[in-house]
């Protein structure tokens, strides 16, 4: 299919992406380059595996998924790419990958040690560039994962506080604030559904309590709190016409709680 | 043609854009997706508006336009479909598509409803990604529009603040700021000439007052203001090599006055 | 190759790049457009030149440069068009291609006058659109340079800071800061080693002192300062894990010293 997806911490304010899409069509023309996120907070790992979980699957088959957070480039983490039953993933070994990983078959990983598919040479500080975005596009074109180094077993897993889960009370935690100021919680729909059943609950974040769940933004009152199964099947909260980042004083790691009545 | 263009407010930060271009390329390998912007202001309908006015008609014929602010996703505002002259529209019904349609003769509109062309579920809160993202693959592939729903023939109407025209004076206002910090009024090229002909006049604005119109920003001295007919055809003051907006502290809605002398 | 790579100082907020690209897909629908970078402060051209040159060689042979800086559109400076060795290159004289066209054997350098290929009517404020994204979209699609305009044999250079050299000093300065708040110098790779050769040195900035130089950021302890050639070849000072930007307060301009010891 030729499509490459591109998660990375670069930002739009340099030439990092510009050059890496560059590499890629030199070596393979016909690439089609989506740009899923270049804004990911600079070295912020669980954000960039969080954003490909959530995406990788909206993509064609054989789509080619880089992602790219490398706060150890040039050091002695490895580079590894895995084929899974639809797709190609590649990235550092720090846990980029691992989320997405979980839900999708894995068929084998490559430990990527192939210089004759790098660039030359290779730079100590951008190996996005130099090493994977070629590999990246070789494989767009069709090579077999197998060139590009030694087959492995094991890769770095991140692991994401859990959902704790009571008789009457589930607490999860805030994962994701999006540009919206909505807050996406651990909480998956499954999960929220599986615990409140048809039961009466109440949901309390930073000292306030939403007694329901709403279908739309605008089933809250102007300018109020609400929660929402959110469009990646997580419990949002969000606040009608506004931001509930600043409306709640919530962020990253706030405790969110559902109570049964 | 295969290009679809889009203008949202989902920004840079979240994974929204990718989403929605890999929902597109699944369905249409062959789609050209054009970003025209998406870092309207969250809700703000008005500008995703003006932009999609200013920028349709540089597209090729047959072009998709999506344009996606909609502040009561998952409500019952209507989704729709034109079929314009040259063109093909697709958005929330709140406005969005409203002005660009005012100079685009319309064909057919169409109540998008028929949910075999949706991604299955459709979340409450991502329509973007879950209908329209489809819908417009699948109208770029040359499906008929007929197919998406039911013929209706009303849609929203923004309506802008007028221009006021007396014998010696006319007064507009601000409807745009741009990154550069040039200001951009609601008076366009031909009202502006219309009325001054060959007159002598000033602008006034914010206390100061301009004298003439310029051809370029440097006919201005450094850091001077200006006035120009910009480059969609409406009156701007701008500032030769500054932010018009920083240095007259004028911004959206600030009245700008053309008085005959 | 139809690839044409843009730099511009137009951001992502306004319509500015979408129309640009509109127009070279309506003249050629082939055209594989890559962006390099569009957040370039307003004006500021040595930036753009800076990016240019280290982004050029990482593309097809063939590609189309443009890049739009250009503080004085509308007056009469040049537009120019230039075929390398490899390439063409697309921009106002006002240096902006220089820093390239340093590297790049010059084949031939055109005045574009002719306004047959301009879109009509061409505005005082919007060249990018209006000339140059015709032009660099008839030129991916093979058209002769010759045809634009007549040839001329000049074009405006930009100067940079100099290095300046003594027999146990050697004194730079800061010309870029990247996202990450790297700090690269206008020491190249070759010019420090040539310099240190195999002698001991240290590294001075704003007060601190570096003793080596790394070959990779997590060479240095946790939010430490560090030494390294960054990934266009330059010395550039980085913290590990942090903004070397931030950290030493240092910026455009900052004298950096290697001294031998």
């Amino acid at each position: 299919m030729d499509v490459i997806s591109l998660i990375t911490d670069f930002g739009y304010s340099d030439n990092f992406v510009g050059v890496l899409k560059a590499v890629i069509l030199k070596i393979n023309p016909r690439a089609k380059i989506i740009d899923v996120c270049h804004e990911v907070k600079p070295q912020d790992v669980i954000r960039a595996a969080l954003l490909l979980n959530d995406s990788f699957g909206y993509f064609p088959r054989g789509t080619v998924h880089l992602a790219v957070v490398d706060p150890a480039v040039g050091s002695e983490r490895k580079m590894i790419l895995v084929k899974t039953k639809n797709y190609f993933f590649a990235g550092p070994d720090n846990g980029i990958l691992s989320l997405a990983l979980k839900k999708e078959p894995i068929v084998k990983i490559i430990d990527v040690t192939d210089k004759r598919y790098f660039l030359t040479p290779v730079s100590d500080t951008f190996h996005g560039r130099d090493i994977f975005a070629p590999v990246c596009a070789y494989i767009s074109k069709g090579y077999k994962i197998d060139r590009f180094g030694k087959e492995i077993k094991l890769f770095q897993r991140l692991s994401l506080p859990p959902v704790e889960k009571k008789s009457k009370v589930l607490v999860g935690e805030i994962m994701l604030i999006d540009r919206f100021g909505n807050l996406r919680s651990n909480i998956t729909g499954d999960i929220f559904n599986n615990f409140t059943k048809s039961r009466k609950f109440n949901i309390q974040i930073k000292g306030k309590t939403i007694n329901k769940l709403s279908h739309s933004y605008c089933q809250a009152p102007y300018l109020k709190p609400l929660a929402i199964i959110g469009s990646f099947d997580y419990l949002e909260i969000a606040v009608n016409k506004g931001s509930a980042h600043n409306f709640l004083g919530a962020g990253y790691g706030t405790k969110i709680k559902i109570n049964i009545l």
